[in-house]
């Protein structure tokens, strides 16, 4: 058994469920230990059991027995009270009828039940119950009884409890597929806590499309066992993960959270996207997952103090991660900028400077040194504009001054490839003029992959097109790119952020 | 010939050209009369002579001849010094050797040939010239007077200027496409025009790939002649228009600029993305196009004076765009928000209020309707969350009652479409799951085209993913959808200043 009270408890209601509270401790209910081993089978399960199982291909219950069973490598078993199951499996009618040991469950069955469903999973030693079900204290004082009692019955056997009202599991190395959703990430470096569900399908639909690896991802729901800072402190140690993503609608115990999460922190970078900025977004987040969403300035501190960073959007969440996960960290805020055209580089100027970049004034020997390479018309100035130069070879060297120089922090390229995909519809018509494109591309391409290698400095690229043909084309050799110069400049600043965090702890 | 001297020049000079002035009037060369004329011949010409048309497919000469031959519909003509012409056309070495009346001349010949190639416009009774080469007052004294010398030149045979340094025009009634990227948007009824070729080239290439039509384009360059205005008056009276935007980096005659525009903008909506907004990128600015970007603060003012709508980036300049195209007017700024789950709801609610909407309480009569519809664990509350039901029937009525409340100015739609994306690889695996998907979402774009021409309020779709198959399903069916509920906020908080705006001039 992994139950114990712990010491203190009383000072703790007191003192950490300030202002971030919305923990439903119960009465007479031991506080469990950590969850790190709990979690261990979530991640990592060796069999899995669906309680919910359905035959009907509108019922979410349908939906993810579809996906645990084509994904997982381990046991499989359906669970389903009237004794009929999906895909020609056996249908136990309870949890206790199985007769192996089941390390994982997923319930998706009406709340009602949900209570004696953790009863037969307490009996059976069960350590993980990944709740989908909703209907529980984000609906008021009956929902609140249940959770209470699917609570009391998941302690008195030690299961631990994902959820409730979540959208499941998703993790690499056991290929577990256990959502509602038809989606398959890549599998990657990236672990992905979500309170919201639907945010996390969004998350996952993004991963996949965008061919951006996950190693974890799970919808946490209402935590009201497992915390969304228990998740953090697992990935933290998950050597399968190298970034951390969260989307946060309100933790239950700040302190708690502050505490786990900063001793993650400044080993792999952790990103949030916290909702709840407005009143009436917080009073949605009470109906949504009953919880208390909590001063958006306090939070915003807090994280910052954290080394959290903070992201305005779900677009950036990734974007974030994946410079992180492909970029070395800038040594300072100077920015270097190579444009194609003067007004991508306009544009990307204001867009750095409103996130606090400094587009830096380039040293006189390095004018000198992009003035060989460069017809006299550009701009003699950062951002450095070709002005629609097309000796490509050249053109190809400016970027690595301005890598080469002291002065340079971080390097931003604009227009320095996508050309090409406006031609592919005229490979036949212009066939020289295509492949000629094709060719600069694909030369620029590679430039940016020996920079990589040779540059410890970020080499951001801003397409200036949110095609995904082209987003995938880049990604397909290591290089994420980014649609906008604002998203560019925004995940450059994170960037430095992140440094700037790291450099005040180590002095 | 439509040379006049205007009256009262000096009191322009001393009173106009104050904060935005970079106009480069040169001393003794008469003002010209309004462009409407010659700009009748740009948008749609009999004729199109290109200077500078090259065979080597690396050349800008080469990329703009092969777009014009492949696109325009009237008479085309090479002219190259050297004799010489790509594609088998006859080569014309000088615009004056033509047998035949030319409207419009495109010219991409090195800075210091411009001025003898304008003299031969001059003769030949060119009535435009898009002047692509740039190497002028951009660059310095040299430059300026070479400026000086092709603009005296124009202005005595009546020529009026596109540019110079720009990238060239396209439009839909005459079939024109005279740029250099080969890129080709749908026919539509959006004209922009762009002080930056190169963002230019991304507005184009974002008209094309989302299928968002456009009526005329025109890279307007260092409007050294016609001005930004000038284009945005002819749009304002151009049948074939209904929406307006420009990519403005600064304005030659601030005062002139704001009267045409006021005209235009009661009428049809101006949307600019102003750029120039830092120092820094104020002075990239100076070396791209040679004008003074003049403070953005008084820039933002005078725009909202005069009915212009700004916004932040590209993908906005699009987004509002297509909003104002296919959406009524709300009367207010009260937003009901139907979701298919609680955490779309928060980041959307967080969204609607950053950007002023006001995500109204919903009265009484409105909950109780949606109780019948929903299960009893539906939010109660806007956003109305249905919280993971199934019911699809029930589903589609419920953003129904939303649009018939008198409380509700417009509707907010997170995941009502979409799902079906993720079942389509799984079609032969689970067919019926993925029919019944494809069904939903299909059912539920039938009912939104059907809302559409039933109320009279704005219905924005969210779709929280940036996939390009799902934006142009929609796009088919005539709606246009928002990656993002920060892109959906945004969007209608525009059509909202508009309506306040056109309420404002009205009283």
């Amino acid at each position: 058994m992994r139950l114990k009270t712990l010491k203190g408890v009383s000072w703790m209601r007191k003192h950490w469920h300030t202002s971030f509270c919305s923990c439903c401790d119960i009465e007479g209910v031991p506080v469990l230990e950590e969850a790190t081993s709990a979690l261990n089978y979530l991640f990592d399960p060796k069999s899995v059991a669906v309680v919910g199982a359905s035959t009907h291909y509108n019922k979410w219950g349908y939906a993810l027995f579809f996906n645990v069973i084509r994904s997982f490598r381990g046991r499989v078993y359906a669970v389903n009270q009237r004794g009929v199951a999906p895909f020609g499996y056996k249908a136990y009618r309870r949890v206790t009828e199985i007769p192996d040991d089941v390390d994982l469950v997923a319930i998706i069955v009406p709340a009602q039940s949900v209570p004696e469903v953790m009863e037969d999973c307490a009996d059976k030693g069960v350590k993980v119950a990944v709740v989908i079900t909703g209907g529980f204290r984000e609906t008021g004082e009956e929902g609140r009884r249940l959770e209470e009692d699917m609570l009391r019955a998941a302690r008195r056997g030690g299961v631990r409890i994902v959820g409730p009202n979540c959208m499941g599991v998703w993790s690499s190395t056991s290929n577990l597929n256990a959502l509602m959703a038809p989606i398959d990430p890549p599998d990657g470096s990236i672990a992905c806590v979500s309170q919201g569900g639907n945010i996390g399908v969004s998350i996952l639909g993004f991963a996949e499309r965008r061919g951006v690896g996950l190693s974890r991802y799970v919808s946490c729901g209402e935590t009201t066992d497992v915390q969304v800072e228990d998740y953090i402190e697992w990935f933290g140690r998950d050597p399968k993960t190298k970034v951390i993503i969260a989307y946060i609608e309100g933790v239950s115990d700040g302190r708690r959270f502050l505490e786990k999460v900063r001793r993650v922190a400044p080993h792999k970078p952790v990103i949030a996207l916290k909702s709840g900025k407005s009143e009436k977004a917080a009073k949605a987040i009470g109906s949504h997952i009953g919880a208390v969403a909590g001063s958006h300035e306090i939070y915003r501190a807090a994280f910052r103090q954290a080394g959290i960073i903070t992201v305005d959007d779900l677009p950036e969440l990734f974007d974030v991660a994946t410079a992180f996960l492909t970029q070395p960290l800038p040594r300072g805020n100077r920015v270097g900028i190579y444009t194609a055209g003067g007004s991508w580089g306009v544009v990307a100027t204001d867009a750095c400077v409103a996130n606090g970049l400094n587009v830096v004034d380039l040293p006189r020997e390095v004018i000198e040194e992009i003035d060989k390479l460069l017809p006299p018309r550009w701009s003699k100035a950062n951002p450095v504009d070709s002005a629609g130069d097309r000796n490509w070879d050249n053109i190809r060297k400016v970027p690595e001054v301005l890598l080469r120089s002291d002065a340079v922090d971080a390097l931003l390229l604009l227009g320095f490839v996508g050309t090409s995909s406006w031609y592919i519809k005229f490979s036949e018509d212009i066939p020289e003029a295509a492949k000629n494109m094709m060719e600069k591309d694909e030369a620029n391409i590679e430039a940016m992959v020996k920079w990589r290698k040779e540059y410890p400095k970020p080499i951001i690229v801003a397409t200036f097109s949110e095609e995904e043909r082209l987003l995938l084309r880049l990604r397909e050799r290591g290089i994420f790119a980014y649609p906008t110069p604002e998203r560019a400049a925004k995940v450059l600043a994170k960037l430095v952020e992140y440094k700037q965090f790291l450099e005040k702890l180590g002095s």
